[in-house]
């Protein structure tokens, strides 16, 4: 499968490609809005996956480029450029294709960060109002530490909650995320159920920053 | 130490009754707005706590004269019924006391649970205006499925997160939490961040509801 990591030079869609070059078979594209930061990102992660003895190709490309060429499209941009990015790239999205969104919206006051729910319910609602029709939105991904997935010396045992209407999409989300060692895939509902996924994320910085020894956390559900 | 459960006769009031007095010698009282009931709950609670070679002695009063006699106070009745339950036992608070309060709101609607956040902000914050000068009041227990905590043969394994404005508050209600086996107190800040633990707990229900064999659900951060 070929999986686009739109802001694929960021943190969190810097460990999603790493995570899934190291762990599975599937074709990563990095992609940014500029395609030469694209490219020097995609060969330092293929440095760093040479040094671990993995060898595969990572390749960079400007976003609309690599969200043409794969069926996932992961739109790891912070949540204010993420109705943008879905826009920009629109038109290179076919029928079937699936666009995942692990963006939460955060604001920090002088108590620690809060979760800034967008008008729309949720960055996940917000990015399915963008999509074409025939696309279909996952929210997945939403409350891992970018860091802790972006070290491949990091045991992950937490949980990625997924949330969408169609169930295939999910299916297919679902998979590519327990390719991932040490991520368990969790079902979350409908879209609507979002918000409370994307609030989880504030709350493991605001634990992390107030219990000595944890940090980068995650969370599992038992 | 003195534990006053008000609602104590309710599903998370009950839980954390029957684990203190299970795990702990500490004195637990039971309240309800009608003391008959808590008597009978009381008596019902020593039944199943007698049954495993427990012998304590776990007593009911109105909810005003449980909050006297204890020194930490939880309020464990549903959110609606929170301001309310502090204003009817204010006059019998003692400066010192700590009031502790798990309560969250939650609305249902097609797609599932969703955090109901109240214009105070968070149902922890509304405690803590309604609460008298000189009593410190501490969010906690908010994401603990009762009937877990009420079986007693369920191992929890899972955290609980506390917010406060009162280092020493928080100590006690740290310790109270941690003297429950395998549950582990893990602190989140300000009451400013309680919203974002109260919006865990229907997270907690949707998950359950969408993944077999995940149900009563907790989380463990790490």
């Amino acid at each position: 499968m070929r999986i686009a990591l739109l802001g694929g030079t960021g943190d969190i869609g810097g460990g999603l490609a790493l995570r899934w070059a190291y762990h599975t078979n599937h074709e990563v594209l990095i992609g940014s809005r500029d395609p030469d930061r694209a490219r020097t990102k995609a060969e330092e992660y293929e440095t760093e996956l040479s040094s671990r003895g993995v060898d595969c190709t990572v390749k960079g490309f400007a976003n609309e480029m690599a969200a043409d060429r794969a069926g996932v499209i992961v739109l790891s941009v912070p949540a204010y450029h993420a109705s943008d990015t879905v826009e920009a790239v629109a038109d290179k999205l076919d029928d079937g294709d699936v666009l995942v969104t692990p963006a939460t919206g955060m604001k920090r006051d002088d108590e620690g960060f809060h979760y800034h729910r967008p008008g729309a319910g949720s960055v996940t609602k917000l990015v399915a109002d963008a999509a074409p029709d025939g696309v279909s939105v996952v929210g997945a991904f939403h409350n891992l530490a970018a860091g802790r997935l972006a070290d491949l010396d990091a045991d992950l045992g937490i949980d990625t909650l997924l949330v969408g209407e169609d169930p295939d999409a999910l299916d297919i989300v679902s998979r590519l995320a327990e390719e991932i060692e040490g991520l368990r895939a969790l079902m979350a509902g409908g879209i609507a159920n979002a918000p409370e996924i994307e609030a989880l994320t504030p709350l493991l910085v605001n634990v992390g920053r107030h219990n000595e020894g944890l940090h980068d956390l995650g969370v599992r559900f038992r």
